[in-house]
């Protein structure tokens, strides 16, 4: 039994976190600190989860009890990851981090995006990038995982095929995404009121969003060579989901490949991957075909057989785009059954 | 391994067994039966099954294939399952059937609220009606289980401990109950669509709904004498989520319980019962803490110390209230565990 | 042209008080403060302004510039209008206040409801309640005139014509509402966040509501004796709306009424009311139908000619909710086509 | 007065029209017709317009009754128009078609996207395509003017001033556009379901959009040459908006143009324009701030300095893409002040 400890449990990934380890067979969460909340039982912050938790309370974050875990995830703000990791390496205990601290491996880039200096430049050196599609070797052996952000997930998962092949223009890329308000995360800001995000929807960070260096560094390590994208992410009336439209462009010497051929590279690639889905060719994937799931759902498109590719991706933000990723690394990392806990179907309608 | 067959399964309570039967360790679904479908996988239909059900394809629906399942669920329009279950029954294969077919015991009660004469009052003997919470012995060796409606199920639990101990008034009940708009089903209904249903809320059918005989007819049978209830449905705009709000006057001698003892009643009513969630009294439950899950879960208020008790209550009209409540029937009809597919915690946010 | 100033325009009240003024032909906001966002433009606060108001800039609250115009709207939490109103009235501008600081006559109950002690009692003798269907004499003279609540708007409409004339028992009066989000206003609180209020429906401050004492003071004036009310209200994912279900009894000697009777008693009611809509016996009027309307719509149902008689009565609660109705006062006060400003159809879809 | 027909007046189109041109104080709409609804009173199939259409009925088309108006709009499928617009014209009766059919000026292209003959192709000589940000002067004097789609007004809006200029390359043009729910009509189809379309998204007809060919005719039309471009619909979970997110190259000559430079272009294009506002270099528009409104609302954005060029343009596709704009074109033939109806400030919340 795969004991847990959760860093700052009372956002959207915290909660989505107990919701998956619920119904792992082979892990219990024994500690989820929260300054603001602690000594309250985490059902009556949130009570889907009434039944499944009634012994677990948040407590004041202790790097004691936290190092008595076989494995921490943080699911805190940026910052906090960097102060704590560290300690809990040397006493043994592997860290899971969904916050931005580890993504980018080089801490002058995370100090320019993010505002501050970056805490623990040291652990860069080992700190995996966990998009088990790409990692999955690495994150067995990882003490330190940095779980990548919801956007780069989709982004990348869309992309990385062609790039790995060198069957795309590095150039011109365009990242058009959508997500759903709960990537926002559960702070009381006014842009995420009901009456502010309901019924309406607008870019933002047109860009400027923290998630472009990251997603830019995971198709740079495809592609071998440097990559230009244009990212712009939009807000959608939804709770979950995220829509990544992708357009990137065949090289001269690949426009002949026909559409099949190229379904194939997909095909090919994420044969073993059991959190990616190919649709067939010309599948427009609905972000709620996910919901809840641990999978990436993508469909392609060539309009008029053009030199212009689409790549259509999907994701639950709040699952494969971070909780049910960080579980799944987990399960990587401890040699568990890949999908334990990570079955669910998707709640459709 | 229970064999199981599905006629009907292209609407939501069908898509939603499927989902909740992906998960059963003890269940396999063999047969699924549409007519306007057949030879569609049902991935097809429903891409959040993708990776589920690659071996199954809806079919014409042919009573030897059917009968050569251990149980048949019916998630149809009413009158199909009088149509078929006989012969089902006589197969020896038994029959789980969620439309309204056997709710009613009265065959007359039922032709009049349907419009159209009952197509099998000789099976009304044996249809067991199948609330669990009520009838838990008499499922367990049951043929032929009619699943309760939706609002049934929610008003009938909320009010059930109640009248069982004659503890209010039998007449002038009411019943204010609001539901998301799966409830009426995925048929391409104008009243239905994103932009009628959306941003808006309305009551309707006011004083006529067919779920009305079926509520009556359960607080009858517990409280042991006529019950006279007032209805009123209102449709909300989201997806899944029904939420009763119950308002009942104790009798003039039990008026001087207290709160903790109107608690106490419910909590010890429910102690064994998996399904049936007692919050804390004041408690205000909401929809969503009980998306996609198997749960009934109920708050009580007595403002003013008045003799009105309120009781709100709230269920997943596609689970509890009709597909998870179908397979629980199931658990219990072949001894499984009660809860065996039916664990997962409520999708929040 | 009336000379219109506003405190406390950054709501959700004092924007919609904009949109519906910006339609006025006889009135122009001349002042609008705010202390947090003195110096912005108010159209870049609310973009759907842009070419309305390129004059208008949020300044701080100054009595002087305030007393200048004919009249304040007090779009503000409570308390601050009981501080200011005095000081404005002496200057001899007139004052509609949408807050709920003058709405209850006795500031020992409001005391007692707010928490804290009623600021401004000596003004309580002059303040009309301003509900235009029953104080249109008063309204004209008026010089402080507090705007009804939004749930007071749609119980007090729905339910005056009956106790007006003694056709209903004043006891047990059962009013199960249901409001948009919008009614929390534009605070940031986690509550009332897209995820949190999406999708989900609950019932919150059960008997506490502070509308509570304003509706039952305003029943028991119509029906000139104490009347005893259960009021429940309901969160709906939606923007805008509010929805009153409303249960009442005939009394012993009116159970012979006819329904036609019924319905003649509320169209002879409202036939001069121009905000006022009576539909057909048995209709069910939808929220989205005054979407933006300063109309307060009614239908009548009576289940199984019992003595039960159901009143559904629906309006936007941020127009004849809040910021319409202020407007009508307004119209009213100063001599104006009652409906200048108000005219808006309905958003429908 | 303007005498106004409509044809086809049950869908969003026509309950829009009826919505605006009820606020027109120079028209007034005799005769709506509806096969499947005639006899109805329009404020009993929408009750928003109750009170303001009392004298209305939808009638049996007839074209003799039309042919009394001095302008009819049609409000139908594509084919209505071409079947009955000579017609109407030859009585002197001008015509305004919200459908598709006179919006190609090639007949053979018209039928190849269209899938049937194009029914009046004698008239594509007279028709004139209402943009009147493009084609004002013609409107003036037109017979017969075809309403644009919504994606086409904000696609066009959003890139005509840099076409016209020549300041963009006119290969690879992205139009990565996002429509609420009601861009599909009050027809009773399964995608349209709240239920389905609700809570998530997707991208749709990728390639293959009838509104494709539409645009680029547009955009050739500015450029002066032929265009190439890729649109890529989805469809979001609201009732009203389309935005249009727009990806252009600056070609290799204008790459030097500063940003103020760009923006000024956009100014100047639309400084007499009354339904385009400009909003400031870098804004990101909301749907939400032309809910009800005629207006497009446009931000600029280069991120990062580079030659890419990015357009966002919002427009309410029932308002300014469909009803409000053929309200726009009436009143420039009929020599009306051009936003008389339509003065509606956008409602928001």
């Amino acid at each position: 039994m795969i004991k847990i400890g959760i860093v700052g449990g009372t956002g959207y990934t915290g909660v989505e976190l107990l919701r998956l380890l619920a119904s792992h067979s082979n892990a219990r969460v024994d500690v989820i600190t929260s300054r603001s909340e602690a000594g309250m039982c985490v059902a009556d912050m949130y009570p889907n989860l009434r039944g499944h938790y009634s012994y677990l309370f948040f407590s004041e974050p202790e790097v004691t009890k936290l190092a008595a875990c076989d494995v921490v995830f943080f699911a805190t703000p940026h910052g906090v990851a960097h102060a704590l990791a560290n300690e809990l390496l040397e006493a043994g205990t592997r860290v899971i981090d969904l916050s931005a601290d580890f993504r980018l491996q080089n801490a002058d880039e995370w100090a320019s995006w993010y505002g501050q200096p970056h805490g623990a430049p040291e652990l860069l050196g080992e700190a995996v990038y966990g998009l088990p599609e790409v990692a999955r070797e690495k994150i067995k052996t990882a003490r330190l995982v940095a779980v990548p952000g919801c956007y780069p997930t989709a982004v990348q998962l869309g992309l990385i095929p062609l790039f790995e092949r060198g069957l795309v223009e590095t150039q011109g890329i365009i990242a058009d995404c959508k997500s759903g308000v709960s990537g926002a995360g559960r702070g009381a800001n006014v842009g995420s009121l009901f009456c502010e995000a309901g019924e309406s929807m607008k870019a933002y960070a047109v860009g400027k969003h923290r998630h472009h260096p990251e997603i830019t560094q995971g198709l740079t390590a495809a592609a071998g060579q440097a990559v230009g994208l244009t990212f712009v992410p939009h807000l959608i009336p939804m709770i979950r989901g995220i829509h990544a439209t992708l357009y990137v462009r065949l090289t001269s010497e690949n426009q002949k490949l026909t559409d099949a051929e190229l379904q194939q590279v997909f095909e090919e690639r994420y044969k073993n991957e059991p959190c990616v889905d190919m649709m067939p060719w010309n599948s427009c994937p609905e972000t709620r075909s996910v919901r809840g799931a641990n999978v990436c759902r993508i469909g392609l498109h060539r309009p008029q057989g053009s030199d212009l590719l689409i790549v259509l991706a999907v994701i639950d933000n709040l699952v494969k785009g971070a909780s049910g990723q960080a579980v799944q690394n987990m399960n990587i990392m401890f040699g568990q059954d890949e999908l334990e806990g990570l079955r669910f179907a998707g709640l459709m309608p």
